[in-house]
């Protein structure tokens, strides 16, 4: 296994939300080899304290560079906030979580200075968000809700459901009426009801979707540092999980985009 | 702590949802001392495998054992489901989980013989109620319907909300439609949705609750076995978690009725 995933991209988060992270890089970045861990036997993080996120952080990046990673994406914002000091701290690899990419997108894209944060319990009550954005501008009103909901939501494949828009409304009803005209979608999960909350805002709101300027992210770090896989071929792409490989293979491949098959492994 | 625990009933739970039952048998047994312990760092059980919670839940038992406790019940339906066999195995005290008595009881209210079942993906994909049932008596027809936002909705407060009602509709539908006489309610969390459910049912149908009836189970074995403590004072209670004991405090009132505060332990 190690030859093949030599120079791979390590990423990982609590379970399958960090999927829709893998699926931004593969797509921008197709000849990269991926490898992948989603920590199912311990998910979710967002319940837990940061000592315990960062134990279970500091195992699973020791489990990506026994592979020999030649980068680290915390695809999980629990993680990023909690774990990424730590993890920096660590290893001599470049790093990066999901949270400093979405908010400097936010940053760069918003008008009248009203940015809205959708997240878990965790991530919102973490002021992670709004505490990056009014670091760098504190001009800059912050509108955060939490909206434990629709992870399970998603997971229910609800994404067409009447139900979704009334959860949908009735968590986001306070940003319309605040007018922000940029969200950022703090959970990973979230990228999967993007259509809905792009109609429920009229389609006058931007929307960050943290997979997307990630990848960006991971391509600007390795070209600066000289990381870039030079190969024409298609990347390999490999996916671990702590535990129910054949569940999150079944679920999965909805957040990555395409089939996908995982093998357990203990940590 | 030994000193005080000893004699105690103990009660786990892969979190908070077990209070309902603990709750149950505080009411029915106030002179009972309880030690609770709510597997806060390792929660939701449902989605890992029968390995995963059976090595968990054993790590709790020989907790609680260690605080010489005199029975076990498992309150948490994935534990009872995957681990109660494992469990009575090791110890060599009673040991109950919570499908048993909510299965008998369905079976003495049903009239028409058909009972409906709910409870979170992995209680219902184990088809470990209707198994269960119709082991019992082969004509009962038994409707299954696994119900994954009822806990974050539970989690989330929104206990008399219209959305509420809108996702109690959309999972019970076929339920109704089928003409169920009695329901199990399968998910420690889901005796908070009660007054919801039964008003969706017009109050036509009979709602098993796990924990009132695991409590009187509890009472039962302790009779026969010579085991209810005869002291006329208040029982002690303890609430041990493995992470976040304050937000457990906090979130915990809801679920026991009362106010409690948690220890963090590792296990």
């Amino acid at each position: 296994m190690k030859k093949n995933t030599t120079n791979s991209i390590g990423i990982f988060d609590s379970g399958l939300g960090g999927l829709t992270v893998a699926k931004s890089v593969n797509k921008l970045l197709p000849n990269e080899n991926i490898i992948y861990f989603g920590d199912t036997a311990r998910v979710p993080y967002g319940s837990k304290s940061p000592e315990t996120v960062i134990k279970f952080s500091l195992e699973i990046v020791n489990f990506l560079i026994s592979h020999n990673v030649k980068m680290i994406v915390i695809a999980c914002n629990t993680s990023s906030s909690y774990a990424i000091n730590k993890i920096i701290e660590q290893i001599n690899i470049p790093v990066t979580g999901v949270i400093e990419p979405g908010v400097l997108e936010a940053l760069s894209k918003t008008k009248n200075n009203k940015i809205g944060v959708i997240g878990t319990n965790a991530t919102i009550n973490s002021n992670i968000y709004s505490n990056k954005i009014r670091f760098q501008n504190k001009k800059i009103k912050v509108y955060s809700i939490a909206c434990p909901l629709f992870v399970p939501l998603v997971e229910e494949g609800w994404l067409n459901k009447k139900i979704t828009d009334s959860i949908i409304q009735e968590y986001l009803r306070t940003l319309k009426s605040a007018s922000i005209d940029t969200i950022i979608l703090g959970c990973t999960h979230y990228p999967l009801l993007e259509k809905k909350i792009t109609k429920y805002f009229e389609k006058k709101v931007n929307i960050i979707d943290s997979g997307k300027v990630t990848a960006k992210y991971v391509k600007n770090i390795l070209a600066k540092n000289g990381l870039l896989n030079r190969s024409k071929k298609k990347g390999e792409l490999s996916f671990f999980v702590s535990d129910m490989p054949y569940r999150f293979s079944e679920q999965g491949s909805n957040f990555f985009g395409s089939e996908i098959s995982a093998v357990r492994v203990d940590l």
